[in-house]
């Protein structure tokens, strides 16, 4: 029986430019990507803010996922947050164009009593002031999991170092950990980053995949390589969902389920890169991502004898 | 019974700059590294030039090891190839502060007539032109593994398209795939590479680890994650020593064995790494390649379910 998680994160419309097209006022934030990918494993239910203009029947596949929106709180005459990028050409850079934090500047997430014992906690990128605040509201979680940015690096290290504390696995990219840690090396960074409290590491590396530090344990995921990617945005929420849903999903959270874990969250990211937005997640079935992991076994495997 | 191998490639003095010390006219060039590598795995003969200053003793080690000098021409009177370069501190990017050609400028690799029926051949990075030279040499190899380095693709191209045409195994670095086949992904260069002639293309990404296209089959290989580097040069010849070495003990050459000749070649490439000149790659004792290759299984392991 998968355990119940409760992401709490940005919820946005996103406007992006890529050589492959444009969209304009998409459903994107960080909340909406990762629940997309951890309602494969297991339930999730989502905090967050939109403003009354948001669409909201462009949630409907999601709810029909079984991604619980009641967390959702809609303000009245509020605008909401909106962000816009335009990707160079090579994919791996991206300008963005506009941000208007809208109904998002005053957000203060607000746990919904039943859903303060929910076992599976995960910490999307917001400032960690408003990570904190959702910390002590809950009760205790099994497991938190916790993405960051560079922005809270630079502006609130302070508190971001509090949250990393009363962390257990914490998911942030290769830039953001040598950032956070001074350290060259992306091991070197990987075991400072453990020392200031999460048991695990998980650094996400774009399209060279991620390195996972549990314990001493270390894991190298591949990425599956890809020759087309029509929108990066998005993803890094995307295998965070996919790797929290499949821990929330194991029977035991060990090194295995963790590995299993990253190379879900792999496949799933795989896909969201495909076309805008949520599209691709919302339209992958079952099959498909079975299709997907058998790929990422046949990428990685080897015999030494 | 480990195929004979045929290497052709520099054989140099270096001297090196890193944040880890310095040292001057030590052992290097392709064919030394590969060879120091290579031997672990299969009998080597090297072919190449040196002057009559070049401190042979020095290469006591490798032929303690099993590497044949045989085809290693003495030039009377002639001056050794060095190089010299400074890597700057995070170990990715260096400078080169000298180039000496020396004897190297007229080299015209001679293939000793009882090696022109060695099974397997290594060509290291040398003018596409003597390349082509030392296939004509050649009877018929039943392996031609292949290296190159961007200053040919930039001034001798279509040579270098035919020695590409004439490769098994075509082995470059991520930027050099790019490079030759104007493709921006690592997935497009190697497509595009296998369409030139060669039937495998192995693609290194330094510290991200390798991608291999071995007919439709794609092998993503970590690289061992490292918190110190001594020196990286000579880490790209070491990885393809191991990994050709490695193909010419095996009895099949199939994906499987090409598999495990990219790990054999990174084990190698990691130890090279940790100290300067050919230190490292000589001094490693079978047991400590076991271990490492152990760890680089631990480090990719994986199960679905």
């Amino acid at each position: 029986m998968p355990r119940e998680i409760l992401v709490v994160g940005s919820t946005a419309l996103d406007s992006v430019e890529t050589a492959h097209g444009r969209v304009t006022d998409v459903p994107g934030g960080s909340a909406f990507f990762f629940s997309a990918a951890a309602v494969r494993y297991a339930p999730v239910l989502v905090v967050g803010v939109v403003g009354e203009d948001y669409p909201l029947h462009r949630l409907e596949p999601l709810k029909a996922l079984g991604v619980s929106l009641e967390g959702l709180e809609i303000v009245p005459g509020g605008r909401t947050f909106r962000w816009g990028g335009r990707y160079h050409a090579d994919m791996m850079g991206r300008d963005t164009l506009f941000t208007e934090l809208g109904v998002f500047e005053s957000f203060q997430p607000r746990i919904p009593a039943e859903a303060r014992r929910r076992p599976v906690l995960f910490l999307a990128n917001i400032q960690p002031r408003l990570q904190l605040d959702v910390l002590d509201q809950m009760a205790d979680p099994e497991l938190i999991v916790t993405d960051t940015m560079n922005l809270w690096i630079d502006t609130a290290l302070e508190d971001l170092k509090q949250v990393i504390a009363r962390t257990h696995i914490l998911i942030v990219n290769d830039e953001e950990a040598r950032q956070l840690t001074g350290q060259r090396t992306v091991l070197g960074a990987a075991r400072a980053l453990r020392r200031m409290g999460p048991r695990t590491v998980v650094v996400k590396k774009g399209e060279h995949g991620a390195l996972m530090l549990n314990g001493e344990r270390l894991f190298a995921a591949p990425a599956l390589p890809l020759e087309q990617v029509v929108d990066p945005t998005g993803a890094g929420d995307t295998f965070a969902g996919g790797f929290v849903g499949s821990l929330a999903a194991e029977a035991v959270v060990d090194d295995a389920a963790l590995r299993r874990a990253v190379i879900r969250g792999s496949a799933l990211a795989s896909f969201s890169v495909e076309a805008f937005s949520l599209d691709r997640l919302l339209s992958v079935t079952a099959h498909e991502l079975d299709e997907r992991l058998g790929q990422f076994a046949a990428l990685a495997e080897f015999r030494l004898a």
